[in-house]
């Protein structure tokens, strides 16, 4: 099978096409032909670290892939070839809260990741494809569009008329804005392009923001929420969010922090977080049984990821460089 | 002013129309000009019981109203003559859990209600009416909606994709139908009239029983549920129904208790509870920020509640009449 | 190995003693040599019921079992030859809200149990014994122990200060008790027998109530909680003891419904659960994440199990009968 | 009555002790003769900002006292002369999260405060003195102990078992570190000061780290809690401890963020907060429910809150230069 590998050299260029054996198949685990990956953030600081640092040469990067069951291992109950499946992002985190050492058995991280012809994951670290969705559509939900359910609903317990501010218009956000709108909730979003916000109220928003021309956009969501502030941000990490995004919240309120291209960039100032009464916690995806819910809720809706652009296999490191520009809304997706 | 009181006859015929002194107005308080009541099975069981033994000879009747402010006492701060307003269930219950002794004043039942031409309310117990909502609306708000409110949102965290069992078309499962469509969850409702159960698809239904058809609805809900069950089930309490309730439930799942006109009927088979993991929840109307948080949310989607019928306030009697035969959809009002 | 089995014959005479061949061991798995045995009335429930009906004839009956690891199977990371473990009473729940089907990976229910020489467990379903324990005091913790736990920790979140009622001196009443008094709660117990009552004592119950004197105990224990009840009652269902409980807990308070000889006795009353906004709250053991949670605590604190009374592994009928007898005070033992 | 008030001098030598007439008694108010008030860093900051930036001058300072009911106004039905009774910080947050604009009734901030012979303040934010406690012990109950109850008891739901970190040994890490204890949870303490570290361990610590000779305490916590962190981290603002705290706290676990001399200091990573998924919370105070819920659990272990040093009245300043200089171990109280 052919995989893009890390390499010692750091960066886009680093990463190589290799062509490799097909990983051995133990009990319960199950061998997929992938069909589709989608890129976040994370995948692209993972590259631009390379293979000398945290992630060995070597390792397959990408946490998200969607493909069909080619052969399942002894023992396996939950899957039979033929069926359409994506991959958790935690192999290792079911249910209830995250468990320590999450992190090393993260797809494209700990262990390797999706950008392959063909993955080998354990019958737990699978769940099926919500049966409205084609290969492209789920691949882009098991990092970005998790992240998204976790911060609004088994964190954020999120209720209609909720006000919810969500950053730009990257997958995180823009998954958020499709949650927060299935939720009954008022969701306001904030872009440099006209462009953009337009697209946004075409998929729920309320009310838009372009922050070029506001400037202090954390005044204008105080105005739009009658001096309130919101009740749940979404805070991705743009440069120099943070400071507004705490006096954007409510008093009470929730702020929820998602990793992002280089982490959320600047400080966090203590004293807005303690005379608001703020809640500011650090969201990493989720677990597998939130992820249930989550497909449940978007085959329920019949929900469709919005797939910015999609690019051949072959072109993987084209995709990392569109996402570098960061010219796109929603996400984007390589198909094998 | 006209006020409708309980005399020592229980019973509708009970109910007697007087000729009563404007009530005087005390530091803090509000006199509001009544200008819709809206119906409860709470009320329908105060008049049967009538003056004699739980409520006094004299009581005025109802819990839910809503008018205009004419006047307000010394110190008054949240409303000016003129407002539009809502009186709270529970005028001692502003925020978080039920206190000890809610009960006594309760409107319509530990103190007078709303049943009158003209009722004086601490300004701490009233609300301001939703901006899109005329006072027959805004009338139907204070029992019915908010217990399944808090049903739902505060007790229940529903989410998207929730499935939400609601038992016949009375007032409090046709709010129950709007709120769960509101938070995207899929709701399945009973009745035994296929021109009800068409009008509650129009509301947003996604499935429906006609229960006199399908017999055991639990086995039903199962069924539409891939043998799961219901997330949350409203059980307001029609003949029997309490262990179908219980058995149409999830493991895990939630099933509140919501008072009728005869208190939910059928004894609670603890072994059911046991061993699907059940929360039973008893839900008492709620609190005054909850009805806040409800009526956001009911302005931002400017939705409406469902009035069967409205009979002038000369006709109370008959309006109970009609409430105890069962035949409405939605609420029953009162215009003064 | 030696193991007691159902057979066709209900009761404790039809348990019998069997010479059976080691069970294999797959990949995964750990061979456990069992050293002690605990006993709780789900045992004697299957018991009573035989190999007929529920529980499959040959079924070897128990819920608790600890012992010393003897072999691992391929793929093990958990656990050595020669570590002290104690089994989870639900192989499959690791951690979250209890899975659908949950029942039929139960030990000594859905598949074989505890009674036995030896068992053959996957190393998820297992934990470590608490340092400071022995095997007997071990075996008392996987149902019992982990119920009360799960009933006021995770789901009660009690504090300091709350009152907690405990009905009987069985074992999850004793165990409720030493988990309230580490808490800092205030423990009411009650019994039939001064003796009883005055060990509760011994343990930390701030109050006891001798219910053969007293009569009506939820009025007691109104009297001693300045009439507001209790904040968590569990509810063991002894005979009749379900309306009491309901009129014993306080306003807005929780009672958690506990599987006990045969099952909680009594109807529930809706009326009750209505009017003070009881939360009904049926509780199932707990997962292994909440039995971690526990034992932690239990290690920090230096508990104890209460164990009454111990009994050989070939007097398995006679430790039973002593059950049925309802003369214990914590928990019977088998040794091994 | 006399009372110390703010002067447009900023500074403790700008706090006058005046001569004033007593406050008017309004329907629903209480007059209470003060007996003891206690200190909080946050009177520190008001008195060093002074009259002229945001209190105003003749502002009275302190959010503590406790004091006799001598006179209540019309309608008052809570309390009667000779009631013993401390004021919540909060006169305007009964329950519930905290309301917009609590701040605008904050006791010795928005409001005249507690360093006065004499203060008028409405029935409801007041609240009966635990039986067991002089006037000096409840006077350090409003600001700091029910910070530290906030923090442990309804946000971070705290358990046997749990490790819970105290930064120093000020006021709130003291009645820290007795709440964790009444819970049943593992306390860590740090100090600069083996004394102070010995009289911690008499409290109940398990734990304690001189951090003058350990330098990175939270590689010591990790030490104690083997390599997890610690459940609860209570934040208090030290110089430079925010980085530390964040890295002490296990993955998932809560660093509550509360005032100080100077606020929390050094900014906080927001890398961290990501990905050790930890939640930041602002704590600030609590409401008036909290305080009886916390009242109840001291009453019923007899708790007496740690009092470094009591000051006479007209030694205020004294009192807050003793308190600037840090030296203390548990609260200091002025008596009247």
């Amino acid at each position: 099978m052919k995989a893009w590998q890390l390499t010692t050299t750091a960066g886009i260029d680093g990463l190589a096409l290799s062509e490799l054996p097909s990983p051995p198949l133990a009990p319960g685990q199950v061998r997929i032909r992938v069909r589709a990956i989608s890129l976040n953030y994370r995948d692209l600081a993972t590259v631009n670290r390379g293979g000398g640092t945290g992630a060995p040469v070597g390792r397959i990067p990408c946490s998200d892939g969607a493909g069909e069951v080619v052969e399942v291992g002894d023992g396996v109950t939950r899957f039979a070839p033929g069926d359409r499946v994506v991959g958790a992002f935690f192999q290792g985190w079911m249910s209830g809260p995250i468990p320590d050492g999450a992190m090393t058995a993260a797809l494209g991280g700990g262990v390797d990741g999706t950008l392959a012809e063909e993955m080998v994951l354990h019958e737990d670290g699978l769940l099926p494809i919500p049966a409205h969705m084609s290969f492209e559509e789920a691949a882009t939900l098991p990092c970005a569009a998790l992240t998204a359910w976790q911060a609004l609903v088994p964190v954020g317990n999120i209720k209609a008329g909720d006000t919810v501010l969500l950053l730009g218009t990257g997958g995180v956000s823009i998954f958020g804005l499709q949650l927060a709108v299935m939720h009954g909730a008022r969701a306001i979003v904030t872009s440099s392009s006209d462009e953009k916000l337009e697209r946004a109220r075409q998929l729920g928003a309320a009310e838009t923001i372009n922050y070029r021309e506001t400037g202090d956009w954390a005044e204008t969501v105080l105005e739009l929420t009658g001096g309130k502030g919101a009740d749940h941000v979404l805070e991705v990490g743009g440069a120099g969010t943070m400071d507004l995004s705490l006096r954007a919240a409510r008093v009470g309120g929730i702020v929820t922090l998602i990793g992002a291209l280089a982490g959320p960039s600047g400080d966090v100032n203590p004293r807005t977080i303690l005379f608001r009464s703020l809640r500011v916690q650090g969201i990493f995806v989720g677990s597998r049984a939130m992820f249930e819910d989550m497909n449940r809720a978007l085959e329920f809706h019949q929900s469709r990821p919005v797939i910015d652009r999609t690019f051949p296999f072959t072109e993987a490191r084209e995709a990392l460089r569109y996402m570098e520009s960061q010219g796109h809304f929603g996400k984007i997706v390589i198909t094998v």
